[in-house]
Parts: structure tokens; C-alpha cells; sequence
């Protein structure tokens, strides 16, 4: 459980790597804070398949939340990025494969549990909030369920569906905090039923649900930055 | 076609009431804008179904707007507020013969379009958005779809479904311009399955759907104020 690196300066942000061993696994990670000011909030950020901590997207929003005041934090999930061995993402049978590999739904929530338990350690303990969509929601939600310092989360473009389907149906009952969860109407991935099934059994009282036409990466910017306004507004 | 009374101020708005004559029926109408400052824009407000053209939510929608220098208007739909005629409006077979008596949706159109046209050789040509739920959007669809002034519309609480179903069916298609829809997704009034057939079958390549839990009249207040900055943002 280390830093792995001085910070980097970014822009408006800096940034620092971290490693740290879960379960006997090395889980590389990144930290974002605003450059000026004090960030007394955090994001969890987790990135979609076959992508990486620190792929665009979730850098955009890391840069949007600091702007907020909001640090970030981002793992590599199981076989993705600097945790990858070579072995093919991008076919369903090989992304279960790794899935399953890095501990399943289990092993994901005791990375991320682990992590922010690192960030709080170093960095104080602050309100924190949930950002990620597809793969971003497998690991997600169920962090959301299962950790209490989550208040508020963006989730989306995931369904009743793939490696762990049956888990996020059965912990979706058990998130509670406010919830805005996005679905693309025309998703060739995840079947929009599937989609509007998940977000049905959210046990959150506030959760409101924003469609847009496109295909699974079509997300409209709009609904990446209203997403930051949301968690803004709800993470107190 | 006159005004019916000299303007009334109420706070920061204006309010002044209208009577048009449409295919031989009285069509009252009201006429808001901000009392400060041009109104360059303006905003058709249709009301619910058992309600009228200044039930409390439609006024509260014209104060936001009015607070974002857009002026608005609203009509009695047929057989509602000055149009009643004392028949029960509440019963489904009711709402349909009063629906039908006032035309139908070919009706309905010819109302707004009528209204519309007298406010612009009042008050000057300005660009047009529609707000309306419920039987809102089911006056508001077809005119948006048949009138090229409306360049942004928020619908919704309304299906493929009730008096004017396949009008709604037929003509949904043909609305092009930006749509924002929202559905109540324990709707005990319309079917979910109804709203989310009617929000697919809009031709409108920026179409963006929020729902939200709670029945037909839950709508939380965060969608109404969303929602006139929704029609602010892309009404130019």
C-alpha cells in the first residue's frame, strides 16, 4: 500500500499513482485533487471494459469534479490496464474469464474497499460519491450496496446482465443513497430491458433515470456533465 | 379574437387574460410575460387533464420561465376550466366525449394554432417551445408536430395510450425538434410501457427521457425546474 510516485501536475490538477495488494493481487491505482483549494469530497471513478483507470473519459470527469472542489480515485479493474496480462477483453467469454479471475463482484468490492480505506488513510475521510457506467456500474453498484460511505452515485448503461448479472439483481435492493442512472436507448450491448429492469430494482427512493438515443458509447456530453452536476449537488 | 381585460400584475409577471373563437367554440386563453425587461422568446403551457389553463403548476412554470425572460401562454383544453360545461371530466368515457366534442386532436391544433397566432400579431414573432404533461402532451405532441414555430418541446406522463393514442402513434414521428420526456415510472394512470413506446416513436433526433419514481402526479419538483431550463437552454 503505497504511493508509487511524486504528484504530477496536470493543468488545474495533480495527479499520483498508487499500488496496492488486495487478496494477494497488485491493484495499481490513481488519485486526482484540484491543484487550488481544498477538496472535502471524493469520486470513486471506475472506467468501462476494455479501457483503463485513466482513460479519457474518466480523466474528463476527474477535471470536472475538480473544478467542483471533488478529488477522484480510480483502480484498474480485474485484467484491465496495468492489471492486464495479455488475454482478450473485448470477447464476452474472455471479459467473464477475467471477471471471475480478479474474485468476481466480491473481489472487485474489497479492491475499491481497500482503496479508498488507502485514500482516507493519506488523505482524511470525506463524503464520497460513485461515478461509472457499463463496467463502471458492475463494479459500482455493488460498492454502492455494500459501502456505507457512498452517498450518492451516477451509474448506467448495465442491466440484469453478463458476468454478474445475478449479483447486481440481488444488491441492487440494498442501494439506498440517491442514484441518477443513464441508459442508452439503442445499446447493442446491454439490452435496454435489461437497463430499465436494473434501474426498476434500485432500492433507492431517489433515483431518477435519463435516456438518450445511441448506441452503448454514444453517451451525449450533456448527460457526462449534468452527471457531474448531479453528484455535486447530492454529495454533502 | 380580443383581450379580454386590461393586464393584471402578479409579483414580477403580468398576467392578461384572452377569448379567441375557433370553428365556432369560445377558446379562453391567458397571456403571461416577465414585467421587467423584453420577453424575445415564448413558451405555450398546456395543463393536465381535470385541470386548467391556471391550475397552480402551470403558473409556477410561468414564473420560472418568466424569471428567464420567456413569456408564456395557455389555453382551456375542451371541456376543461371555462370550457366545462359541468360534465364529469374525471371518468375515463367522460374525458373522451369531451375530448371528441372539442374536435378531437385536429381540434385541439386548431386552438393553439389559433392562440398562437393571435399572440404573435399582438405581441410580435418570437421563437416557441411547448410545456405540457399529461393530456399537456396530448395536445402538445400533435402541435408540436404540426407546427414549425414550436422548436423544443418537454412532454410527457402520456403514452401511446387514451382518447388520442394513434394520433399520438401516428404523428409522434413527425416531431423533429428536442424533446425532453418524462415519465412517472409508477404511473397508475398510463401504462410505463405506453410512455416508453410514445418516447420511441418520437422522430426527434435530440430526445432525452427522465423518470422518476412515484405515481402520475409525483413528478419531483427538481424535473419542473430542470425542465424550464431544459426549454431555456435550446430555445433560441
Amino acid at each position: 500500500m503505497a504511493w508509487r510516485s511524486d504528484e504530477v501536475s496536470i493543468e488545474k490538477i495533480t495527479e499520483r499513482a498508487f499500488d496496492l495488494t488486495v487478496n494477494g493481487q497488485n491493484v495499481p491505482g490513481v488519485y486526482w485533487r484540484p491543484k487550488s483549494g481544498n477538496a472535502n469530497r471524493i469520486a470513486l471513478l471506475g472506467h468501462g471494459g476494455s479501457t483503463h483507470k485513466k482513460v479519457e473519459y474518466v480523466q474528463l470527469v476527474a477535471t470536472l469534479l475538480a473544478q467542483r472542489g471533488i478529488a477522484s480515485m480510480a483502480i484498474d479493474g480485474p485484467g484491465h490496464g496495468e492489471r492486464a496480462s495479455g488475454s482478450e477483453v473485448r470477447s464476452t467469454e474472455g471479459f467473464s474469464d477475467i471477471w471471475n479471475a480478479g474474485g468476481g463482484t466480491q473481489g472487485i468490492v474489497a479492491d475499491w474497499h481497500a482503496a479508498l480505506n488507502f485514500i482516507e488513510a493519506e488523505e482524511g475521510v470525506r463524503p464520497a460519491c460513485w461515478w461509472g457506467l457499463s463496467m463502471g456500474t458492475m463494479m459500482g453498484l455493488p460498492v454502492t450496496a455494500s459501502d456505507t460511505r457512498i452517498r450518492v452515485a451516477l451509474l448506467g448503461l448495465m442491466g440484469i446482465w453478463g458476468p454478474n448479472g445475478d449479483d447486481l439483481k440481488r444488491l441492487a435492493p440494498e442501494v439506498l443513497c440517491p442514484v441518477r442512472f443513464l441508459v442508452q436507448w439503442d445499446d447493442e450491448i446491454v439490452p435496454r430491458e435489461a437497463c430499465l429492469e436494473l434501474y426498476d430494482a434500485l432500492g433507492s427512493e431517489k433515483k431518477t433515470l435519463h435516456a438518450n438515443p445511441g448506441i452503448h458509447t454514444a453517451v451525449p456530453q450533456t448527460e457526462i456533465a449534468g452527471s457531474v452536476e448531479y453528484l455535486d449537488r447530492y454529495l454533502k
